[in-house]
């Protein structure tokens, strides 16, 4: 039985390696126009303006890249604690740590595939210094004037040997919503994308081709407009960052999107869902079929390659 | 005590009343691109393009302007009965009729400054015809060609004699949060947002100058853009609909907006809230002084006059 | 010698040749939100919101596709006595017709690879009919409600067998200003841009792969914002009409894009060029390699297989 | 009789004065994200991206604010020695200096308000140094990471004691032609806009309501899209920057715009005129009267008082 949704609020933070620590940094804040809030060692704390949390993104320099945690907030102290019980009880183990970046106790556990997850309620609510302060009281931080000014770190996705178990796992245990799927015509599961809230998704678990666990195929974030990302493309274009595929409308979810690669060489999608939410309480999974998925993007673009072969960290790595 | 969030889902559909039914009509079919799907005596019902629901409005025609109707869409069975329960504890009396604007059985009640409220659970999905279907799975109809093609129906806001105990009752009987108010020198409340769910706002209420009851300050529509307002700036221009004012930002709630009157009199609003959402499960209801409402709206556009004295219906009628 | 700049003033009208007429006539109007003005036989008068002629377009049924004339407005009757005098003092013949699509008196004649070219001082300037007149009287005609509303029409581009000999001609005898071409290794020139004013291009010639002569590669409408153009995918996407490629921006002349094609078969490009303008009076000529082309398009589309091998009328017809 | 259209071919760079140059080139660098090039005792020069001459704006430190020259660049050598022959053969008088900001010799004259005017033609093309290279070869710069990036100086609006013998000046010496004008009841021109080129207009004269000459009503930066102007909005507003009226759109010339004024106190517009271009050889001069003047702009926002009162320098400095 699907656990009731509500009780993880949101997505809250990343955590997310590179080889390149001070390339990955310049393109966050230079490019996306992220603020830097702290540095520990070799982690640069980084933040969206509109993120009411301290922290957004960790980005900590590594032999690799990849995806280290992903934090989520619950939306009350109790809770928190239902979705502890319930990992347990589905026999998942974790453990309680001192919070970080701005959190309070932290339960980490991985979901079946490996990627560690991190379950939190507390959480210090960002005050901006007085030259980042926002013209509005209602917004936590001034739009930064470099880069694109993406608003919020949006969602996630896995890559993952097996979708289904996984997918099941977030749903069953932390109490998500499947919105859509890709299925092939032999009944395997390849994608599904699930959320905690009114946006139409959250987290995404993508199979891994190369049959590998723990891997990351992207983190989004969401930009304003479509035009934020068309300009963008323009700042990658201008500033050396590889532009994968984009921008484009993506048919499932309807994402406007731009994919490319930090310097680091991970998967970064800007992505826009326009006003588009899921307020339904009884929204139907839908199910997009093996032909439907082979027709590409909404406007025709085909699928690339890359996006079938690149994940992080490498498989080599 | 506040009742429980999540109980209701979201706005569902209103009814308005109108004196020029066929003037209000073209409005919303070739203004804002609504889609006019069914006809029963003098009432014409419409709906936006991303509505999964029949009906995202009804336009009655009548004696007179104003509001009706505001249906709110319960997240299940139980969550209905809670509600209708909570209102009858609170003192309440209601109703259940015939659902209607295809919904199922619908409580009909009144909040205390007596705008009729619709309750309801069961809820027909809405299929196109073929001449409308859409390009893709996951969205209900297609997008419209005529028209600015707004999305939803976004928010209610009413007028009411006093603001606060309105207010109040639809947070602690229908179980909603709310985001903002203004509150004047006096102490007393000019104005309270409030939501029920990720949007920052379903439902405002807004201090009738006129100290009457049950009348209405605007609906509005939730546009994907803002380019889409600034062309329906024009689309209003060059078809003499009036526009009240705007385009600009409001800095409560932070929204893009233009307000026009539809030809029956009804005051419209056009918004965009970017990729804004209140995703905070604790998110501290933040409150505007008089004097910072003073400095008019974020760009520091004056608030015209007819903001405070337009409301439907008018008062001599 | 390159004839003196400004005897031409730009683009008047084009005639489209259609295999299904009431096909394009819909696609124009519904879509592109063009608006007809008149029809006579197998012909219908289109045009855009902004332009100041009565026509934009002449659709005519035909047994095929492809572009029937090219008509270009003089800056003076002294500058069109100019140029018909350059065309033939360059060994060219033409011969003076009644006007037709709201000009005076035009001279017919061809360029070197066959496309039939126009030119024409006299012209009516259009007035809007009552429910047809904008709100502002610096704009000929409201801005129409349905489909995207393209503004002008920008260009055509031209398939010849040998693209040299047809742009010098347009140069030389017409007056033009080349801005832009792709030289092949072998240094044939594989496509050349070229403007009457300071748009950054009014014609273009690429080069047909079959070796036919007098064919067309697309005609284009520019849109307001690159808005327009998404919510265009849209339209086409929804109403069954064929994308090809796009949007994106291309590399050359940074145009942002969207191809598709009208049921009669014809490419027809909806093109932004932001603000971009040639002003300098000493623009020069800029050549892109065979290995610069290879590259793609701006942010990295690849330029898609049929942008090579579509024309109209097809081949076998 | 006007002089021929086409000697100057456009607006080259402006110089300004500010009593604050620090303030003045923060603005100009971090909100509209221009490039600064070069400073030489109290003056600065900056650059747009995709200017492809050296330098767009030299502000220099004074005791005040104001405009200290406009400059222009003829279309040719000869185009330049006929306007300074018309110059002179009027009754003007002007001297030649040596080149500034990049270009060569310039013929400085004053209009008769007493604006000073300079005319060239030799001007240097801008290279880029590596950190700033393009991606696109014709694209003179990189588009900046910070601010708004706005594309180019694109108009000035002089205040001139008596608008007409002004304007009737750079229409027959210079060979501007006047595209809209506003004629009060009593007959005086308020306010004429005049072009060099495609642009519907370059140059502004509006009418000094003090009486006094040569001060400016403001200088003008051409933005991409209408949504770079939101933008930039929100930028001054989190920044401190006074935004004097806008986001709208103005009914003379259609232009969407912003006022704001930079920290030395002059009045900077941020404009988008979409893709309008003015192409008719034989645009009529559109005269608006008094009346419809006071209907305000395009979407029905009154204009503001300091519209009618600030001009720069101040009168008292």
């Amino acid at each position: 039985m699907p656990a009731p949704l509500g009780d993880i609020a949101h997505l809250g933070h990343v955590e997310l390696l590179t080889p390149d620590l001070e390339g990955s940094v310049w393109f966050f804040t230079e490019i996306l126009g992220l603020t830097e809030t702290r540095r520990e060692g070799d982690s640069v704390h980084l933040r969206t303006f509109d993120d009411y949390e301290l922290t957004s993104i960790v980005v900590t320099g590594h032999t690799t890249s990849g995806l280290r945690r992903t934090a989520l907030r619950a939306s009350s102290p109790e809770a928190l604690q239902r979705r502890v019980d319930a990992i347990e009880a589905a026999g998942g183990t974790g453990r309680w740590t001192e919070g970080s970046a701005g959190t309070g106790p932290m339960y980490l556990t991985t979901d079946p595939d490996g990627h560690e997850i991190g379950l939190y309620y507390e959480s210090e609510w960002y005050e901006a210094p007085e030259h980042l302060a926002p013209g509005l009281k209602n917004q936590p931080q001034a739009k930064p004037r470099q880069g694109v000014g993406v608003r919020r770190l949006d969602h996630v996705n896995f890559l993952a040997a097996d979708v289904e178990p996984n997918a099941d796992w977030v749903e069953h245990t932390l109490g998500a919503r499947p919105t859509e799927q890709i299925r092939l015509d032999t009944g395997r599961i390849a994608a599904r994308w699930l959320t905690f809230n009114n946006k139409s998704y959250d987290l995404v678990y993508t199979e891994d081709w190369s049959g590998s666990s723990g891997r990351l195929h992207h983190i989004a974030f969401a930009t304003d407009t479509r035009e934020d990302i068309l300009r963008a493309a323009d700042l990658c274009l201008d500033n050396g960052v590889h532009i994968e595929t984009g921008p484009h409308k993506h048919a499932i979810q309807q994402t406007f999107f731009l994919y490319v690669y930090e310097p680091g060489g991970n998967r970064i999608e800007l992505c826009n869902p326009l006003t588009r939410l899921v307020l339904a309480p009884d929204w139907p999974l839908i199910t997009w079929t093996q032909a439907e998925r082979a027709k590409g993007q909404a406007w025709g673009l085909q699928t690339i390659e890359s996006f079938h072969t690149h994940g992080t960290p490498p498989l080599d790595s």
